[in-house]
């Protein structure tokens, strides 16, 4: 052992009190091979982030990484990174940089600081003894720029405890009714379905979220292959000649596309797009592949993310940048298989909405305006937020007709034989995006969080042992959590999204807003009483109903009580939404009725200037409850959500709801996202 | 009716015969709202590409895209796009724009065309009573960028008729011994597994391939969730500041990194990177989610896609530009857990190999040169490839150790108390790429195409209906093909991926050679003695052999039959990989081995420097089978590819193969991928 080995084994203390968490860490700056690195040696507050763009500036060095253990070896002659003291850097006689924090330097000397969680030592003397003899240079790492912020949350014991006592103050803090954009936030951050991103307009889908995409693309995956539609993957990028290669449809994405202009340091010789959707990207591949009428059809689908870079304000789920979606490419032999399918697909998004997220759809066409650029005609499934009284596109099947493969050549030669005119193919295209689990989360959930319906939720019910107190004897205690942990394992068997929270440590009633807040629909709750009579006590999430059960019908139950719960929450948001889908046939009806929330079904002309007109015409009366600040609609007015498949019946004569013209069907209009 | 269209119908005849496909498209150019859009009529050959670009520039006008129908109407008086023709132009007195491709001005005057797959007249008259008339423009389209190429392929019944004859055309034309590069390209390309794509190094996974994805994706996915791992999304883009932030990882990749430095017309005020890997972009957020040691540990999975720009020779599913994988990422309280979930996820990793692909693995560690940067230690399996000689890294599950959780601040309160220091998460990182299916497809396939493992591929079965001849009778036609669909039926109903070929217009030769090239495992033949017999034969796709089943023993019989198939494969795949993994314990036989196509176990100092002399001292001798051309090793050296945990034992004082040193333990060395 050295003298300055030893010496730093003598300042070491015991003392622990508040001592004050300090990180030692050495970097080593890329040099050449020629030459030896100077080490660099960092001294900072374990939460002061120290980043190696700052540390390269304040050494002007190239590049510091952190040191390997072979660079431990070879300049402190100590076999890891672990072993490293400051001992060793006193005592290395070569060139060494060292950094130390500013906020270390302010700190008081009679603080004690904790070395890389090993070793305490006073301040005074790490400085004197230290630092200062070999030369340390002050650096304010405060510039650096930050990781997210850590939220204020439970960390310790003690803070858990205290968080016990209220627990709202880690639930929802806003109303859904007051503050709508405020709850959807929170509810979604909270629940820990989401996360913000620091890239804006991206968010993290955390594993509550995810899950539920994982339940809609094994449902409609099932039934998508049972129409024989294979799987498939594309490149996310498109050259740009390709990507322009259809305009009409690419105009709508143009002033979104994210483009690659750049790969490590080389500029490339052509911008590359990330798909906007894929159909530039397919369409060619279609043409070479189809040679024969005997090839078609054709039906390829992708589970794959796109890149939208929309400048409007972006909403979680609603409009994000990026997003996942499933697009269905499919070209057919005749017209009348291809729009056969494009109704199949749409029934199949209708499913997604009403069996798995228990959200009512309106079904139908869109108007020529609002059709997917470049196709035949758009059929969509739309959805209705009672609380801002918007209409919501939920999934759109295109039929795109012979535009595609007129443009993009994709054709047959006539079955009948080549003295008959070749066959351009028709197609569909038909997508679903991560756009689902946020119209579902808005529709069900309120003021203590997410609601979620049991088909789809990661979990379908938690399982809590409860009663147990001071005064609970351990064989007491014991023989609860066995009767709990055998429901949990007995639910798993059946096929129940199970788990158990077997904690003591927090109170049931911390408990419960926990699991409330992330929308678990079942609580079970298994007291001392309970073990007594073999029973359970359910609590529904979505109206806070109890049920008792007796423990020998469990698996029998639980099931049929989730599909009620299923069942009931469809049944009310389809209530809220056939309450406020009104018909108005005159003019002077309308907006009052859009401003009560509704959106409304009027007979229509079916002229797109006079769609122009009612979306003017009804955008100036805003009632200030718009959900989020949107530049391009400030008093946003209603828009033509779609012509519904099932119409009400027209009167002989009917005019138009906002023209002299005839109406030709009726049209459901609303404000819309 | 006007005189035009009048004039028009007159000129239009009957005769087909060699007509050419003659489209007639309208474009409208973008104009501001007050004015009238000018229509370009585009007259073409069928054949010619027509790309907006090329058109606004031709016409002068601002983004002509596709007319709609309203278009039509407003203009040309005609309900769409459908019903209009040439007549309507000649008739039209506004200014329109008139463009005619070259190539149709080309054609003899004699020539009949046949317009919009439906009118045909004669090229004189088009002309001279159309075109000239109105002022059209000759236009070069053969300027444009041209479609994807069409493969002459089976176009016509005809032409399949030929193809019949000599089915080799279509199937493989190079040798896997000979020419294993064009080997490899062919059987992916033929047997459907993958296209080549417009932008390079990237590839379009078509069903066949992205169905064995799936498989992989189903049994990984299952066997991580049983390890508590759940699945995310994270954004695809990273911002330069947390890509950046640890160096020492992200150094390997910053020479890759596509840039993201546009949107729309938009310049971004920072690019940002699309994600090489996650780490970076998935750490901060752990940072902030973990708050306590209650909530380690975090196992996060996504299965995603990930960029990495690579400058070298592209090769499909290999080396890729954009590439599908998973990537987990953990965060534990203990190294012991922590280490503990490489190890099983290295398990997993080698089912995937041996248990689906049947491809044989070696499992063992990455030397401190060739581990993942900025972690503790990289476990990976091995594989190898017969024809080159070459090993091939398989997929690798790191141990993070507490690098990026000190880098990234990931640390909780002791649970000891908080008098106790702060514990920094121990982390891991495991990944398995598309690149498995590469491995699969070299080591199995043959030079009729390919050879797929029963349990991952598309389809597991053919069913084809033989001996149907000019003499079989309608009724024994049906009775074969009823049979041959029953059994189809029966075996998709035990769970068998099985389909039937029913098609009596392609002869049985020209049937078996197409589904040898597409790899499906098993053909089961049915005719008309083998229904007298109640029986099929099967044969095995991977060695020929015939195995005689009994109708009534298929649902038994056939699974048992894929069985043994899968492991056949396995068992010769492993025999090739055990004789050529030789160990050499003196220098002088290592690179003669080495050039015997063999991987090497020898006795290793465990130094770098030594690992990079055997590197450069094994390089020279190049066999001139280099399967790739790659700049950066024109005459590839042996690296070290892992210390495999089942180790040879050494003797006492054994030295390094290549160095003075004493051994550590034999690591495997060989020419790679």
């Amino acid at each position: 052992m050295t003298d300055f080995e030893q010496k730093f084994n003598e300042l070491v203390i015991s003392e622990s009190g508040d001592a004050v968490p300090v990180k030692t860490v050495v970097f080593k700056p890329k040099t050449p091979k020629s030459s030896t690195p100077v080490p660099i040696v960092v001294i900072a507050l374990q939460s002061t982030t120290t980043p190696s763009a700052l540390i390269g500036s304040a050494t002007n060095s190239k590049d510091p990484r952190l040191a390997r253990d072979e660079f431990f070896k070879e300049h402190y002659n100590v076999d890891s990174a672990k072993d490293f003291h400051l001992g060793h850097v006193r005592r290395y006689s070569g060139t060494q940089s060292i950094l130390m924090d500013k906020e270390l330097a302010a700190l008081s000397d009679e603080s004690v600081l904790k070395l890389n969680d090993v070793l305490y030592i006073k301040k005074a003397n790490l400085v004197n003894e230290y630092l200062v003899p070999i030369g340390a240079t002050e650096v304010d790492f405060s510039k650096a720029v930050e990781a997210p912020k850590k939220e204020k949350a439970v960390a310790s014991k003690k803070q858990e405890k205290a968080a016990a006592v209220d627990s709202k103050l880690i639930g929802i803090t806003v109303n859904k009714a007051s503050d709508f954009s405020g709850w959807y936030q929170q509810i979604l951050t909270k629940g820990e379905m989401l996360d913000y991103y620091d890239v804006s307009g991206c968010y993290i889908l955390r594993p509550a979220s995810y899950a539920i995409w994982e339940q809609i693309q094994r449902w409609f995956d099932d039934r998508i292959k049972g129409l024989g539609v294979q799987n498939a993957y594309f490149p996310m990028f498109v050259s740009s000649r390709v990507l322009e290669k259809e305009k009409d449809h690419i105009e709508g994405f143009a002033p979104e596309v994210a483009w690659v202009t750049r790969a490590g340091s080389s500029e490339l010789e052509e911008p590359i797009a990330i798909r906007p959707t894929s159909e530039t990207v397919m369409y060619p591949y279609y043409a070479k592949w189809i040679q024969s009428h005997r090839d078609l059809p054709i039906k390829l689908n992708q589970w794959n993310s796109v890149v939208r870079w929309e400048f409007k304000h972006p909403q979680p789920f609603l409009r994000t940048r990026e997003f996942l979606w499933q697009e269905g490419h499919t070209a057919h032999l005749t017209k009348e298989d291809a729009e056969e399918e494009v109704m199949q697909i749409l029934d199949f998004y209708a499913g997604v909405y009403e069996e798995l997220l228990a959200v009512p759809v309106v079904k139908g066409r869109k108007t020529e305006k609002e059709k997917f650029a470049g196709g035949d005609f758009t059929t969509t499934c739309e959805g209705y937020i009672p609380q801002t009284g918007r209409g919501i596109q939920g999934a759109t099947s295109h039929h795109l007709g012979q535009n595609f493969s007129k443009m993009f050549n994709i054709s047959v030669e006539n079955p009948l034989g080549s003295e008959h005119p070749k066959i351009f193919a028709y197609q569909n295209s038909w997508g679903l995006s991560t756009r689902v689990i946020g119209v579902m989360v808005m529709i069900h959930s309120d003021d203590k969080g997410l609601v979620i319906p049991p088909r789809v939720s990661q979990y379908q019910t938690v399982v809590l042992p409860l009663g147990i107190t001071a005064k609970t004897s351990d064989e007491q205690r014991a023989t609860i959590h066995e009767n709990a942990r055998a429901i949990e394992s007995r639910l798993k068997k059946v096929g129940i999204r199970a788990f158990g929270d077997y904690n003591d440590n927090y109170t049931p009633g911390w408990k419960f807003s926990q699991y409330e807040l992330k929308g678990i629909p079942l609580r079970i709750e298994i007291g001392p009483k309970d073990v007594e009579k073999q029973q359970v006590t359910c609590v529904r999430r979505n109206d806070g109903k109890k049920i008792v059960v007796s423990i020998s019908d469990l698996e029998n139950r639980i099931p049929e009580i989730l599909e009620e719960m299923q069942a009931d929450l469809f049944n009310k948001a389809k209530e809220l939404f056939d309450t406020h889908r009104v018909i108005v046939d005159e003019w002077e009806g309308f907006v009052p009725a859009l401003n009560k929330k509704n959106v409304i079904l009027s007979p229509w002309c079916g002229v797109e200037e006079c769609e122009e007109d009612i979306k003017s015409a009804s955008a100036k009366k805003d009632d200030g409850e718009e959900f989020e600040v949107d530049d391009k609609s400030p008093s946003m007015g209603a828009k033509s959500l779609c012509i519904p498949f099932k119409q009400p019946t027209l009167k002989p004569g009917q005019k138009c709801v906002k023209c002299t013209r005839l109406a030709q069907h009726y049209c459901m209009f609303g404000r819309s996202y």
